[in-house]
């Protein structure tokens, strides 16, 4: 599985990339009811929506669940991922958006690596987010929203807005009020100058961005929740420095062990709630 | 100016329809101009976002300035709601939304009459809305969404959520949390059935829709304000009951009295800030 020229140039130059037929009904059916399953259970990797028991997203999946952790491996996704940024990948980030039924809320303007470099020390490129819709994405369920070309501008300047919450620090950097937000005057020059584009499409739509785009997304007014999974993956040669108050291992993950593919490129079919088979094995 | 034939089964059947072309550009320029004055005067008939110093709204500034009070009797207006309401109407509520760049919240899916039965005593039908959008309006920054042909479902069973709020009790019928919320049971129920519809059109682009209709309106996420009008225009032989205790005049008026047409059919070119010649006059 490889991405096509104009797909690939579409990359690079948008700095986006979606992708249709990436899994077939009964793959998705499966990463549903398993979405579904990491979203229900109680854990700190589990972040709800601000004064409220609806739940915003779980972190760290592919860490916690055999199911998951296999997903990030199978060879459909090492392919474009190592296709796009190199050879070598493992996955920096996962994360369970749930964008709840008339509850879900927004995700406010923000470059991913703006926080990975601040929070995390990823200071050189080799990474590239994996978004995978789960259910069919309208302008009325929260799409996620792009600005088109703007990796190309590098990093842009945002404000660090301290002490909103309370709780641990790392819930600043992934809830509705993001720790760092970008101003109007940038977003206008921005807007002016690229547009904005919204992903929409079937479930299974699957979205590849760099993650210097600036994106965000707007609450879910459908009565229907509008879940994905985006799956980060980074260069293993372009590690995280060393920082001070590092980000729980579900959040940005420190074991740069390169992926070794699934043998057979299927999503998995494992029971509900199976363990990892081995989280520290090499090669997870 | 009526509707023509075709606009007025769409409205019947819908519950909505929209017209272009009301207003010319320099028509426009005036209400932008005067609704930013409106928003930008600290008043009491002015709402924040919450637990934001962003205006979300102002409310009865066609009490308050010659220029609303004057356009809100333009034949053009009166003529419309006449065809569709009846003869005889007067202004029951008049709106200015700011959904303010970035930050202007949403508005939860409701039926304007539902508030209007319990809140004012309004208990017949001859009332319809009038919204006039300033601005472009996009998928982007938070156009009204509307479930087409909601208006023949009747009064729809709503959740009385009280004392969410401090301040003054008529804050609840008009903040980001409504006081009276559609469960999604039954949003379920009327978006399978009848889908959703979302308007968006240039600037001038004016919705008219029954105050039956189930409509709401997501966040804006664009870095530009879109602001709009709404002008509830109701029969004066349908006025309100009696109530307990009554929203303000500026929120829910009860001078039933008949407009007046304007002598020109031209939005009026008032001063900015010139307050309203004579609220108190019959036949405003």
């Amino acid at each position: 599985m490889r991405l096509t020229p104009a797909q690939l140039e579409h990359y690079r130059t948008y700095g986006f990339a979606a992708v249709e037929n990436l899994f077939d009904p009964e793959e998705l059916e499966r990463l549903r009811a398993h979405a579904d399953r990491d979203l229900a259970t109680e854990s700190p990797r589990r972040v709800l929506e601000a004064g409220s028991s609806l739940v915003r997203a779980t972190h760290g999946a592919h860490l916690a669940t055999a199911f998951f952790g296999d997903l990030v491996r199978l060879s459909r996704l090492i392919d474009i991922a190592e296709q796009v940024v190199g050879e070598d990948v493992y996955i920096h980030q996962f994360k369970i958006n749930a964008k709840s039924a008339l509850g879900g809320e927004m995700w406010e303007w923000h470059q991913d690596s703006y926080f990975w470099a601040r929070e995390d020390g990823m200071h050189g490129s080799g990474a590239m987010n994996v978004v995978v819709h789960l259910d069919e994405v309208t302008e009325f369920n929260g799409p996620l929203m792009l600005i088109p070309g703007s990796h190309r501008v590098g990093e842009i300047p945002a404000s660090d807005v301290p002490g909103q919450h309370g709780g641990d620090a790392w819930l600043q950097t992934v809830s509705a009020q993001l720790k760092y937000t970008l101003g109007q005057d940038v977003l206008r020059q921005l807007v002016d100058r690229h547009g904005i584009e919204s992903i929409k499409g079937p479930a299974g739509t699957t979205l590849l961005f760099d993650p210097a785009v600036v994106h965000g997304s707007p609450g879910n007014l459908s009565p229907y929740d509008r879940r994905l999974l985006i799956m980060s993956y980074n260069r293993s040669d372009n590690p995280l420095a060393d920082v001070a108050n590092p980000r729980p291992e579900f959040i940005a993950a420190r074991d740069f062990t390169p992926l070794r593919r699934l043998d057979r490129d299927e999503v998995p079919n494992h029971p509900l709630g199976a363990p990892p088979a081995a989280v520290t094995e090499p090669g997870r």
